[in-house]
């Protein structure tokens, strides 16, 4: 119950995801098709909080501190969903990331910086 | 050109591709209404791998090597999108996951773990 | 405040579901845009019944009344926000269907009724 | 193969679903569970067609006749999906919507009409 204090990193936040869930005996409901299932469903949660606002006002959501505080909320409800779906599945998120990074660099260059 | 061999923080991620997005103008594109959206169509390019399959072939699917690429692949997706939304409504997303697993450890507590 | 006893179409329905809209003054925020992430929002909460059902428990789901209640009730929600897409682009969703399992039945034959 | 030139129903484009999947033996993937996960991928990939259009772009997305046709195809899917949980759960789906519209209309009063 000290945890508030200190930074914590990436891998840490999913190590823990992994103790809280396998001290309540979540792991059969853990299977990664139930675990996408969660994650766009939490993305979901996201899009309803935005879905009748404008473009501006989709802009000025953190304005409203109970709005702001949804959205953080859902935030990490999506990231948390992601991070188990890589601790079942044995991916490194940041890993895949920055190799699709790379890809993207690649795929979509710069215009004017082709010789750079 | 060399960021293959770096190992990559979260925050030096976003910070990629939000200069990624810069240098191609994308920002007017990136209202965080966009993006939401956004995500949710990734989360569920990763359901759509899932769709079809058992729990059990679901936890197989990092055998097969075309799939397992397609899934970090959609993964990191998800991440990159989740991460370009945070960078746009500032939230920090490792303080918004460690605070709702702190709410989530006291809403479901572990049996027989309440005095420990 | 008759409407229960007659059998509806899904024409009328369409129709009903657009005065309701009108006589409210919601228009401008049923944009093609705003509805397709209105629809994809209530398919969630289809797949928030489900995620963490087995196979087997899902094929049981219209045991509960409760639950099954909430399913009929999502199952309108995807409905109402399709046909309210439809209504705004002027799209209709029964030609629409017809021709897709046309191309469907051309694109998927059936094993040994090639020539039937 | 004369099937373009009859009016079709809903209920018979939903009798020519069931009798589609059954005459290639895709019932034991059509559970509950995996139909809500498809439809939600439908929805999604209508999403993707809108995510980065303004709410005006939005509004002329049938001006395009590619776009329009992709937009209506990814309608007959979203529908196909619908009509087939509806099958497999026995769910009236114009019922199920007449009734949430009866609801909607005593939640949602139309103002100044309260005693009409």
């Amino acid at each position: 119950m000290t945890h508030e204090s200190e930074p914590l990193g990436l891998a840490e936040l999913q190590h823990r995801l992994a103790r809280f869930a396998a001290a309540r005996n979540w792991q059969p409901y853990h299977t990664p098709k139930n675990l996408v299932a969660a994650l766009s469903v939490e993305a979901s949660e996201l899009v309803e909080i935005f879905q009748w606002l404008t473009p501006e006002e989709s802009a000025r959501v953190m304005d409203d501190p109970g709005t702001a505080h949804r959205v953080a909320d859902e935030v990490a409800d999506v990231l948390a969903y992601l991070l188990q779906l890589c601790e079942v599945l044995g991916i490194d998120p940041l890993t895949a990331l920055a190799a699709k990074i790379e890809r993207n660099e690649q795929r979509f260059p710069v215009p004017g910086e082709r010789d750079a």
